[in-house]
């Protein structure tokens, strides 16, 4: 694996035809925002070039692929993940089907273990769509109104609206330069922070009752089951907004949410606010991600998931005592 | 009354001593990030200068003033305004003291009323802090960390952390700005939008299970009462937030807040998605306000405030019929 630059990146992208984009499965605005802008931007100098997500597009992010005509890639000559951490988050069918065969995986996380055969790398990067911003610069393929619709979705949605510690200078440049090119920023914030569905609210009222505190209120935990997407008619696509909810209160340094799946066994979500570490407390787990969001599986029945995660956070905080007392 | 841009509300600043600078009643980010931006500004420079507000400062803005030594400016010199739209907005007490005082109003308010010797006024600015940011400029004096914090404070709370439709390229070419100076974006933004108390999640818990829809889904009504005050040891002051929650799903056009005071009358407030109008709607009993924030009054019990408030917006809604089938 060769690790590349944007410039490099650029270039690679420029010699090929047939390319093949994959964004990682539960797509959010990140992902998708650098796919469907990297698609425009391929198709805008005449490629032939795919979007491919291994789990349905939620309506919300329709405006991304308005008036897109693309065509069908059967068989790519080069294939690009954007915002893919792991293969696993390909989803289970294109994580067999793409194993091995990722020739540029362009990403920001950290915790990057892509094997491709070319890495862009950039974890000080807000959101993938800063880095492909840069790529485009360096193909010198302007950025219209449309691609820059993709791009701003991508550094909005991935800083919490420009709210959170990963947010940079570059990031409000690059978004003051998506304005400038025509990005609908409004209509895209009110779309993506100012819309819930009512299964959403239903889901999220259910969800807020089971809340309990542990280890003097430092840790705030909810449930979500199965039961609940039957009573309020949602489901999981619709359970992200959740996770930050749980580190709002004052005083809370780590808020975790459980997330039942369909076979019994859980989706953890940790969110911390300093100096509480999410993503060293999800490797304690087997899982990973930020500093301050991070994630891991656990197996069911639910008072088990609990036990097991409580268990890791009461010791994560004792062994941190020090610093914890420092902070306070 | 002399219209001003920056350069002449600069030179004006610097030819005087002695200045007092004025923010609005019940303060918010934007009008203490001036102040407190405005009076670092003039005291690096050597002058004497004071901020003072009618109301007590919350304490979640102390930061802004940290360190800070200011003079007390008994005999002001040349008086200031900033983010103040009209002079009752000062306050009652200061409404009085300072009529006909103010030389210099600051103000990015299209519905200004200040009467002032020189106004300096820019609806186009998403905030106070970009017109106090030209400002500075040209009073060349350099934007030191403390200076960004409270310059960035400013423009992250007026426009709900970049999310509103008010936020322009140049709102974030400033804010990447105010980060390069050293603002500490993550924390500000963590304490204005990220930081709830445990007695308001407590209120928002109670007042979101009171929530009814009505006309089509059209219309979501909350109360919020005196006893839930009790139960959850939070009171008034933390009610705002709960408004804008109210039209956030998907369909609702009309959210409504009913507010018991102490005296058993309602505070209504009125939150509106296009094509509603909420100033129009208030309007009908005797409040008023912007076009989807408006708010007004009505007397108790809440069964008879929520009859009479349902009354109007039904009539409002079928008056709206063919507005309403365009925008659906």
């Amino acid at each position: 694996m060769i690790k590349v630059d944007e410039n490099k990146a650029a270039h690679l992208l420029l010699e090929h035809d047939d390319i093949l984009i994959l964004s990682h499965a539960h797509p959010d605005g990140d992902t998708l925002g650098c796919g469907f802008g990297l698609l425009r931007t391929l198709l805008k100098i005449g490629k032939r070039a795919q979007l491919l997500c291994s789990d349905v597009i939620p309506k919300k992010f329709d405006y991304m692929s308005e008036g897109l005509k693309a065509p069908v890639v059967s068989d790519p000559a080069f294939i690009v993940s954007v915002d893919v951490a792991d293969i696993k988050l390909l989803g289970s069918h294109f994580e067999t089907e793409y194993k091995d065969k990722i020739n540029l995986a362009i990403d920001h996380h950290g915790s990057n273990k892509m094997q491709a055969d070319y890495l862009l790398l950039d974890a000080a990067a807000a959101a993938t769509c800063e880095i492909l911003f840069n790529i485009i610069n360096n193909m010198q393929v302007s950025i219209d109104e449309k691609i820059a619709d993709c791009l701003f979705t991508g550094l909005s949605t991935d800083t919490g609206c420009f709210r959170y510690y990963n947010v940079t200078a570059r990031t409000h440049k690059i978004a003051a330069e998506m304005l400038e090119k025509g990005a609908r920023a409004g209509f895209i914030n009110q779309l993506m922070f100012e819309t819930k569905t009512a299964t959403y609210v239903a889901l999220e009222k259910l969800a807020m009752d089971t809340m309990e505190r542990y280890f003097d209120d430092r840790c705030e935990m909810i449930a979500v089951t199965q039961e609940m997407f039957e009573i309020s008619g949602s489901d999981e696509s619709e359970c992200d907004p959740l996770a930050p909810k749980t580190k709002q209160v004052e005083g809370v340094l780590i808020g975790v949410v459980l997330r039942e799946k369909e076979d019994g066994s859980f989706k953890v979500s940790v969110r911390t606010n300093d100096p509480m570490n999410a993503a060293e407390i999800c490797g304690l787990l087997g899982g990973g991600g930020h500093k301050n969001a991070a994630g891991c599986q656990l197996d069911g029945p639910l008072e088990e998931a609990k036990t097991t995660i409580l268990k890791v956070i009461g010791e994560y905080i004792d062994d941190r005592a020090d610093l914890l007392r420092q902070a306070e």
